[in-house]
């Protein structure tokens, strides 16, 4: 058996103290499947005394993470560190730029930096390892980057954040309200005290900007996402949504189309008979959908420290075995720029929800501007007679899903409606995903 | 960018064919992920005139597979010959014996004979890949043999053959007969004129044998797994099933037992709220269950010619790019006998269905005679009064389902139950799988 890979780990959270304990749990199992022992000798954390579940005694303490990565006692640099810039960017590129491989779970710093990093990482032939970074324990990454590698991809999705997907599910499953499901998933553990980066979509697009990269092999543009959140998904939503054979998920959709890139991170209706419809709870799910393989999908934990924990020692396993593939699966130079498709040319169905006032012409009002867009209507369900938003008094919540049409058509006929003054509240639009 | 890979291709069938036209259609994208041309320059087939869609007009064309694996023209062998012996195993050990990577897609040729190939593959240095052998586009292998590979893998199940999950989803969903959907499917094409192979739990065998070496890290074993074939379930277990809070699947289940490896291809019933459930039509589903990284699931098609060609072509991006392992994850010396679990050891609940005579005393003696192995019972559903079987005038249809016990205590009860006399036909069993 060949020397062992010596491992130093900057940042010593959840995820990092789990990595320690995977590499010394299951010390004999990971060098049979190295071909060669993966030693922890080097760490970077803040406290010293913490207690992590391992003994971390005969491991070097840094204090800088920099150092660390450009130590000639490590072999190989773990970045546990989180954040976009700051020291986890800045020892990324030092361990790279020393020529050493690196394995990261930071989403973040991919996504605002991606392809610079993999023109480093090229540049030095040091890989960069990431599979920690999108959707926790599903080895979505290898399975975009390697398995299907021989596929143009088309399409590639999926529920990419646990806490937003917790919440629908509380909210369909139970009736309860988007504040209650929030609440008690923060009671949880499941949601921050400030949910923002979750709710608001932002988790997800980290994730998604890094899969676009690879499946179309352009470079990665996060500001190029457009961005929903889930906070305007009522409980009622999700009941219509169900009468109408769909259910809402928090989607993350990066699209092949002629006139560019299409990635949104918005709420959207999968049909109940999809096998992502089904994904409940914190689980994640991701699909792609390759001109040869068809449409394949990956299903489990997208958090954790024991799962990302998994992914990150995979990482280090293939480092051990000197597996090396360029960032995003392509060599950085070859990476087009992103052409970012206008969301006005998307073409699909949509589930409308508007606040129709209870008087005579308002429906055929509505009909005729939906008419004048060409958009026809696949159902309509009128609720009773409950006033909705208390803006006004008779105002009563109709929905309505359209057949395929575009988002520039959608945008003006809803524009029109609400100029008409037939409605009591802004119209809330979400787009039916296909299956 | 380097030497293009010589590919020789033996078998040009749908599967070969197919990744002909992969090859051919997405040369340039394949070039860059691979990092160099891959070109097919040999095959070996008996018709040179068939159209199958590709120009093969500059590709030499062998006669004897064996002479091809063993020519010096190419880099890389591809066997899709089929069949665990003849033809498809000579060559494949002519190539590896000649240093020369192999890529397969047969899986009973590895189910018979994977780990004296994997001994020659080492033994050669000489990589040995084969995703397409196991669930066609499912990535199951790279899952299990890379991204798992810092787990201590507790079990590893699936839905393994299409065509079994396409007959029972059309049992379930039209109340068909077995009969009747075999044979909608045959007309299909989905099933063989002969279908034992498929119904009968052989091929998801041979899948399952490959998967247990490689998550245990043990030698392969596919004479040691249980089968139950489908053709049994009658469209009333179905309902049953349902009515109980289940649906039933054809699963390929490898648990990691104390008393060594359970491997089964059996008819199993999944709780209706577990994702496994919800696989429809022929899909095929694969679950890993890890130490740390929890269960992971990964869906898609798991048969076709491009899906199955899309992952004969990874092997062969992951051959142009040098990456090499051991064939099942970990050297072949490491290997572990296989030491097999006594079925009769299984713990589990399960569904028990009974043809109980219509007489006082007789639902008793069931009873007591389930109390008296200690099985205790979850639910009992007894069917209004239509005979069932046609054996008995007054046999009425019954159906238990047990809390968990184990295989042995279960037969001994359904033996004396048998042995009593108040049963019209033998008692038919079901196992309950954990989601």
């Amino acid at each position: 058996m060949s020397a062992p890979l010596r491992v130093g780990v900057a940042g010593l959270g959840t995820v990092g103290a789990a990595t320690a304990r995977l590499l010394e749990g299951n010390r004999d199992l990971i060098a049979a499947r190295a071909g060669r022992p993966i030693e922890l000798v080097a760490v970077c954390a803040r406290s010293k005394t913490k207690d992590r579940g391992v003994d971390l005694s005969n491991v070097a303490w840094h204090d800088d993470p920099v150092a660390l990565a450009q130590s000639n006692t490590i072999d190989v640099f773990v970045e546990l560190i989180g954040g976009d810039a700051g020291p986890a960017y800045d020892s990324v590129r030092a361990a790279l730029s020393s020529g050493r491989p690196v394995v990261t779970a930071n989403k973040a710093m991919l996504a605002c930096h991606g392809t610079a990093l993999a023109r480093l990482s090229d540049e030095r032939s040091a890989p960069l390892l990431f599979e920690a970074a999108v959707a926790g324990g599903i080895p979505i990454i290898k399975a975009l980057r390697e398995a299907a590698s021989a596929n143009q991809v088309r399409r590639v999705f999926g529920i990419l954040n646990g806490t937003s997907n917790y919440i629908l599910t509380r909210m369909e499953q139970e009736r309860m309200s988007f504040a209650d499901a929030l609440s008690e998933a923060q009671e949880l553990g499941y949601a921050e005290a400030d949910p923002t980066f979750d709710i608001e979509g932002h988790d997800a697009a980290h994730k998604l900007a890094i899969l676009a990269a690879i499946a179309f092999g352009t470079e990665v543009n996060f500001d190029a996402i457009y961005l929903e959140g889930i906070s305007s998904i009522t409980e009622s939503d999700l009941a219509a949504a169900q009468e109408l054979g769909y259910r809402i998920k928090l989607l993350g959709v990066a699209t092949r189309t002629e006139s560019g890139i299409e990635q949104r991170v918005t709420p959207a209706m999968m049909p109940l008979t999809s096998a992502m419809a089904e994904i409940h709870g914190v689980l994640n799910a991701v699909a792609i959908d390759g001109d040869f393989v068809g449409e394949v999908m990956l299903v489990g934990p997208g958090a954790g420290g024991n799962a990302t924990a998994s992914a990150v020692v995979a990482d280090l396993i293939d480092v051990a075995r000197g597996q090396s593939l360029p960032t995003f699966g392509i060599a950085s130079v070859e990476l087009r720029p992103h052409v970012r498709s206008q969301l006005r040319a998307h073409a699909g169905g949509y589930y409308v929800r508007l606040a129709v006032y209870d008087r005579p012409g308002a429906f055929a009002a509505i009909a005729s501007r939906m008419a004048e867009e060409e958009i026809s209507l696949e159902s309509i369900v009128q609720k009773g007679p409950k006033a909705v938003g208390g803006v006004a008094p008779a105002a009563r919540p109709v929905v309505l899903i359209t057949h395929e049409t575009t988002e520039a058509c959608i945008r003006r006929a809803l524009a029109a409606i609400e100029q008409d003054g037939h409605i009591a509240e802004p119209p809330f639009l979400i787009r039916i995903e296909k299956a």
